[in-house]
C-alpha cells in the first residue's frame, strides 16, 4: 500500500510575491480587498511504502533535493 | 482585524497533470519512488473583514472568479 502526503511549499516570508501582489491587485480590480496574497505550491504525492517513518525521511529529502528551493521557500508536510 | 484563509487549490482527479508527471520522473531519477505526483496551489489571503460568514462568502467568489479555471480545478479553502 502506498501513503498518501501533502506537501505545502511557500515563500519565506521575508521574500517578495510578485504573483501574490499580482493576484492581490487583480482582486482588487473585481472588487475585492484583500491585505496580502502569498502563493505557494500544494503537492500531493503518493509513496510507495507502508513504513511512515521511511516515507517521512524520504519526503523530507525530496523536498530539499527537489521540491523546493531552501534559499527562498519553506515546506511542511503530512502524511494520511 | 483580518482574517487569514488558505486557499488549496488541485486539478480534477480527471485532468491529466504533466508538471506532476514532470516531477514524479525527476523524483524517480533522484531515486525516489513515487507512484503518482499532484501538482497543485496553495495561497494565503488576507482577507479585511471580521465577519466569517462575509470572509467565506468573497473567498467562494475570488476562487471561482480568479484564483482557479473551474473547468479544470477544485478548490476548498480554510480560514482561520
Amino acid at each position: 500500500m502506498a501513503i498518501q502526503a501533502r506537501v505545502y511549499v511557500t515563500l519565506k516570508r521575508e521574500v517578495l510575491d510578485p504573483q501574490g501582489d499580482a493576484v492581490r491587485r487583480a482582486l482588487g480590480t473585481l472588487g475585492f480587498v484583500a491585505d496580502s496574497v502569498r502563493v505557494g505550491k500544494f503537492i500531493e504525492i503518493s509513496v510507495d511504502t507502508e513504513d511512515r517513518a521511511s516515507a517521512e525521511h524520504d519526503l523530507r529529502a525530496m523536498c530539499e533535493k527537489l521540491l523546493t528551493n531552501p534559499v527562498i521557500e519553506d515546506f511542511r508536510f503530512e502524511l494520511d
